[in-house]
C-alpha cells in the first residue's frame, strides 16, 4: 500500500512529502524530479511567483546512492521566499498584524476554512490552501513516475481548452501529445495555441482569469489493475478521487465522459478483437478510456480534467471583511491569470500515482527483481 | 469514521451491506429504505428484471426496536430470483455448464476481469460487476440519510439529460426538484420528459441503448465538511470517488464543473454577503456547487454525474469468445435500455452517505443526544 | 489488502461476517469451517449457552461451487435461540422493559457502553460486547486457514495455564501441540490437564471463574512478512493489535517476551546459521517467536495471550444500577466458568487472518495460479 | 482521523515526522518537545552515540506563531552525525564499500530485511530499522502531550524492571510516578535503582545487555475513548499495536495482564461504586489498567511493555555473512548495554498519541474552543 502525504505553507520554511510504501532498489534520478517541478511552473499567464521560485526536491531519506531502500521517501522543496516571510511564518512568535488577511475571497476555502478552524486571519487558511502544494504532488508522481517507466508506464498530457477555446477533436496519437511540452500553453493544434494565448492575454488586460481542460494519458499499463468487487477498488474511482483533489478541479471525466453520456450505445462501446500472432486482445476504439468495470483494459487511461478559472482577480470580487462584516473587495495577492498548462503537469502526475499505487499493489512485491519478474509474467500470460 | 462494504452476487442467495460506525439511537424507519429501494426500480426504459424483484432490506444487526444500537448495522436484499439460480451458484457444488458464458461483452468488466481472476467464465465475473450491487449502496444511503435529516440535511436529484435530449438550463430551485420522483424519466421539465422518453422509446426499438446525466443537489449541509489541509480529505474528492465509483458513470462534475472551466472568472465565482439580522454568510450564486477549497461553504452542494448507455444492446457488438477466441457477437442477457432515472437515485444516495461520513467526523459523537447538541452549537456561532 | 469486518447481536438474528480482497480460485470446504465453529464451542467450563447453539456457517456470497470469487466472502451464522428474543431484539418494535439490564457488570463494557452511547438499558450494549461475535472471527479466519494451507501455513495453538496451573516449560514441538484438540482443556501435558480440570471445577463450585494463557504456533510462514519501515506495518505489532481485540485479553506477548525482558541478551537472541546442502538459513533457538525487526524470519510464529478470568460470576460482585444509582450486586447471565479453551481456538483464527492479510499483501495477485507462482519463486531464491 | 507518520535513516541527513489531523489554535511549545527528547537520550547504560546528538526539533510546517494551523505538522530532527556519513548515505552517489555490513545481527531486523528487499548490505536495513525512528515518535508524542494537556490528560511512566531486578509490586500512585525522571534508570523504588544500575554495570562488564519491563500511566482519559462495536476499534487492541511497533518490545500488558490470567476472577474485576456527591462512578482497584470492553473507563489507563536486551554484544554471537555464507562473529556497531529507560519515555509518548487518536475522534471537531466546550459539556454530563 502507497501512501502520499504532503505538508507545508506557501510562505512556510519548505514543503514536505513522504512517499511511503515504495519497493526496494529502484532507481532515482533527482534532476528529473527537478524537470517536472520545472514544467510545473512554466507556462503563459502564469504571475510573479514563478520567478522568484525555481524549486528544486532535496531528498531527505529513503533513496541512498540513486536507489531506493524500501523506507519511506521524504523530501523536502525549500520555499525560497522564506526569508521575507520568516517574521510571519515561523512556527514560535510571529507579527500577527502586518501580513494578516481578513477579506476572505470567493473561490477560495478562506471563508469555510476560517469558520471551521476559528480563525480570525485569513492567512491561516490561504497558506494551506495554495496550489503551491501541488509542487510536492508533482515531486512525489515524477520519482513514481521513473519507477513506473521500468514497466512501460507513461504518462502524458495537454491542454485542450483554455477559456472558451477548445480543440475541435480529441486526440489519441501519443506522439502528437509528446509535444506538448514544447508550447507555452501546453497545446499541440499551432492553430488553436495561438488563440488560447490570446484569450489569457485578453483575460489579464481585463483583470479577469481563464480556466480550462486537460487531458492525461497513461500509456502501457497492464490489464487488471483496480477491481470491481468493492466499490473504493475501482480504478475510476480512484483516479477521480486524487484528480478531483487537485486545487481549482471542478470535473472529471474517463474516456468520452459526459459525451458518452448523450451518445447512443451502439456508438459508445469499444468492440473486442483477438489478435492471432500476438496473443492477445485489442480495441480499434478506446471510448471507454482504457477503463471497464473500474479495472484498466490494457487501452490507454484517458482522463479529462476541468479547472476553473483562479479566483483572485486584479479587478475584484465583492465579498466580506471576517472582521467588520462589511462588503469589500477581495484582496489581490500576486496571482496568475491561468494556471491550465501547470496544472496539467500535476495532474499527469497525480494520476501516475495512482497508477503506481494500483500497480504495486496488483505485483506485491518489495524490490526491483522481484517485481519486475512478477510483471514480465503476468504480460506474458 | 463511517465504513460502507457491500457483497452478493447478482444472481446469489442475497446482497449483504455493511454500515459500521452509525452513532447511537437514531430512529430507522425500514419502511423508508424499502421506498429508497423501490424508487432504484423504477423508471421508463427498465427490462424484466424489475418485475421479478421487488427488493425489500432485512436489517440483521445494528438496530432494535427502531433504534440504531451504535454496533455495525448489517442488512440483506433477498434474491427472489435466486431458486432458479441455486444450482448455478451455490457455494458447493454446481452446475458449471449450461448457464456459463463465454463472450465477452464489451463496456463490462467481462474480459479484464476474467483475466485478472483467471476464469473461464464469464460468469463469474458479472455476477459481482453488475448494477445490481447498487441496491445495497441505496439502501446504505437510504439509512444514512434517515439521520441526516435529524440536522435538516436533505438530499435530492433528478435527470438533466437522456441520450441527446438535455435541459436547456441548470435548475436550481429545490422544490422543482422534489417533484422528480413523479416522473418515470424523473424529469422535472415536462416537455423534455416526453422526449426523453420518446428517446428511450426509439432506442428499444432500434435495439440501442442510451445514457444521460442527473444532478444530485444536497441541502443544509453545515459549512466545513472536508478540508483543505491533505489531498484525502476533500469533500469534492470524496464525493468524486463514491460517485465515479457507480456502475456506468463516467463523469463526475461539482457545480459548473466543464463550463467552469470554459467561462471568466468574474462570471464563475460566487461573491459573497453578510446577512446582518441572521449573522451568517450568504452567497447569491452558487456556481461553485456548494464547494470551495474542498470544505462545505454552507450553500448547496451540487454535483453532476455523466453515466454511459447500458453496453448490453440487442443488436449486439462484436467481441471475442475467451475460450475459442473466435469473433462472436456480445450475448444478450435481459437488460434495460435506459437506467438513468435509477442511477440518479443511486446517485443520490451515495452523495449523501459522503456527506454523512463528512458531517460524523466534523461532529464525533457516538449519540444522538451528543452530536444534536454539538451541531446546534455549531450551526448557532 | 484483505478486510475482515463483523457484525450481529448476541441475541439477534444472527451474526455476519464479511471477507474483502479474497483472491479467486481457492478451494473452501464449509464443513471445515464448521468443524473450527465447533472447536470454540467446546471445553471444559462452559455454560449452557454452548449446548443451544451448534453454530454452523452459511455462506452467502463469495464462494461458487466450492471455489472463491475475489468477490468479498459474507457469511451468516444463525441465532438460533432468536425465535425466544425476536420480541426483545427485533429491529422494529420491541419490548423494552422484560430484558432490560440495569445493573452494569464489573469487568466488562457495560458501565461505559452506556455512558458513551447514552443508553437506558444495558442490554444495547452486552449484546454485541459478548465474545459471541467471535464465533464470525473464527469463521473467517478458518476460511482464510484453508487458503493459506495451499502455501504450507498452519496454525495450531494450545493452553500453557488455566488459573493458577501453569505448565513448567514452553512447549515448541508442533507434533505435540497438534494434539491439543484432544483434551477438553487443550492442555497436551496429562497430568497439567488433570489440574486444570480440577482448577476450573473448584472455581465453580465456588461461584468463581478462572482465566489463563494460550500459546498460538503459526508453522511455514516466509521470510519477510511485516516490515521495518514504517510503525503499523510491523508484523508483531499488527497480531498484537488484532490479538489484543478479542474479548477479555489483557496480554500478548511475541516468543519470549516478558521472559525475555528479565534474560541476559546473550541467552535470549538466536544464532543464525546456514545450511549449505539447502541453501538456507536457520536457528537452533526461536526465542524471538520467529519475528525479528517487525518481519517474519523464517521460524515459526509464536504469540501468548493471557486472558483474564470470566467477569461474570456466580457470587456476584458489587456494582451499581444505572438508573437508581443504588449499591447491587452484578447480574448473572448464564455464563462459563473458564472460557480459556474456547479462547485459544479464537486466537488461532486471529493469528492466522492477520498472516494471511500480510501473506497476500507480500505476494500480491488476484487468483490461485498466479499467487501460488510467486510464493513459490520466492521461497526458491 | 490522525495520522502519524516518520521517516528518516539512522546515518541520514535527519529523520521526518508529520502529524496530520491536528485541530487548530492549540499552543505548542518547542522547548517542551526538546525537554522530551532529552529524556530519551538519558539513562545509565547509553552507548556512545548519545554524547554525539542532542537532539533537537525543528518545526517545518503545520505551526504558526506557537500555535496549531490544523495542517499537517511536520518537524526535522537533523542528524548532527551526517557530515561524517554523507559520503555513504547521500541520495545520489555513494561509497558503497567502506561502511557496508554483511554480518547480519541476530535479533535485528537484518537478516530478513535483506531477503525482503534484495539487498547486499545490511547497511541498507539497519539505517531504517534502528530505534533512533523513536526520536520521532518521541516528538510527535510530545506535541500532542501539550494538546492533550488541555484536557487535563497526563502521561507518565517507570521502569519496574531491569534485567533480573524487578519491583516486587505495582506502584499505582502518580504522584510517586512522576518522580521516575530523578533516576537515571527510571525507577522510583531507590534500592531497587541502585540493584538495576548494578545490573546493567555487570552487564556491560560482560560484553551482554539486558532489557526490562516499564509501566505507562494515562491519567485524566474520559470514559469512552475506544469501542467494543468492531475489533479494529478497540482501545486496548489500539494502544497494543502502537507500543508492540517501538524497536525491541516483545510483550505488552494492560492493567494486571498476564497476572490477571492466573488469578481468580473474584480477586481480579474492579467493582463499581458511586459517588452521589460528585455525580460519578468510580473503583477503588484498577486491575483492568482502566480498559473494559475495549473503552477506557475513566480510571487511569495503565499499561506495560517488556523489552528484550538490546542484541549487539561486545561478546558476539554467532551468525552469517550474507555473502560468503560462512559462519562469523556479529559485527559490534556502537551500542547500549541497556535502553529500558529511553525506551519508557517513547513507550509514554506512544500511549499518548493513541490517547490523543481516540480522543479526537470522539470528540471531532476542528479548532480548540470547539473541542473544549465538547470536552466540558461531556464530562459534566
Amino acid at each position: 500500500m502507497l501512501r502520499v502525504m504532503t505538508a507545508g505553507e506557501s510562505h512556510g520554511k519548505c514543503l514536505i512529502g513522504i512517499i511511503e510504501g515504495c519497493p526496494a532498489n529502484f532507481e532515482i534520478n533527482i534532476e528529473e524530479v527537478n524537470k517536472d517541478l520545472a514544467r510545473r511552473q512554466r507556462g503563459y499567464g502564469r504571475g510573479g511567483r514563478m520567478q522568484i521560485e525555481t524549486d528544486r526536491i532535496e531528498i531527505l531519506s529513503g533513496v541512498r546512492g540513486g536507489l531506493t531502500l524500501g523506507s519511506p521517501i521524504s523530501f523536502m522543496i525549500v520555499n525560497k521566499d522564506y526569508e521575507n516571510w520568516e517574521q510571519f511564518m515561523n512556527p514560535t512568535e510571529v507579527d500577527r498584524v502586518e501580513r494578516s488577511v481578513t477579506k476572505a475571497r470567493p473561490g477560495h476555502a478562506d471563508l469555510s476554512g476560517v469558520i471551521k478552524y476559528d480563525f480570525d486571519d485569513v492567512r491561516n487558511v490561504l497558506e494551506r490552501s495554495s496550489a503551491r502544494e501541488t509542487a510536492v504532488r508533482v515531486a512525489a508522481g515524477s520519482i513514481l513516475k521513473q519507477i513506473m517507466s521500468n514497466f512501460n508506464i507513461e504518462v502524458y498530457s495537454h491542454v485542450s481548452a483554455i477559456g472558451s477555446v477548445k480543440l475541435d477533436e480529441k486526440v489519441t496519437d501519443i506522439n502528437e501529445i509528446k509535444k506538448a511540452d514544447s508550447s507555452e500553453v501546453r497545446c499541440i493544434i499551432k492553430d488553436k495555441e495561438a488563440l488560447m494565448i490570446e484569450e489569457i492575454r485578453k483575460a489579464k488586460e481585463q483583470g479577469d482569469s481563464v480556466g480550462g481542460i486537460f487531458d492525461i494519458h497513461v500509456t502501457g499499463v497492464p490489464v487488471g489493475l483496480g477491481s470491481y468487487v468493492q466499490w473504493d477498488r475501482k480504478l475510476d474511482a480512484k483516479l477521480s478521487y486524487a484528480l478531483m483533489s487537485i486545487q481549482a478541479i471542478k470535473g472529471v471525466e474517463i474516456g468520452w465522459g459526459f459525451e458518452s453520456a448523450v451518445t447512443s450505445g451502439s456508438l459508445v462501446h469499444d468492440e473486442i478483437y483477438y489478435d492471432e500472432q500476438n496473443k492477445n486482445y485489442y480495441r480499434t476504439t478506446n471510448n471507454a478510456g482504457g477503463i471497464e468495470g473500474g479495472m484498466s483494459n490494457g487501452e490507454n487511461i484517458v482522463v479529462r480534467c476541468g479547472m476553473k478559472p483562479i479566483p483572485t482577480l486584479y479587478q475584484p470580487l465583492k465579498t466580506v471583511d471576517i472582521i467588520t462584516k462589511e462588503t469589500v473587495s477581495a484582496s489581490i495577492e500576486r496571482s496568475d491569470t491561468c494556471a491550465v498548462p501547470a496544472a496539467s503537469v500535476v495532474g499527469e502526475m497525480v494520476a501516475i500515482t495512482v497508477i503506481a499505487e494500483e500497480f504495486l499493489k496488483k505485483f506485491g512485491g518489495d524490490n526491483k527483481r522481484e517485481i519486475e519478474k512478477r510483471w514480465k509474467d503476468y504480460i506474458l500470460i
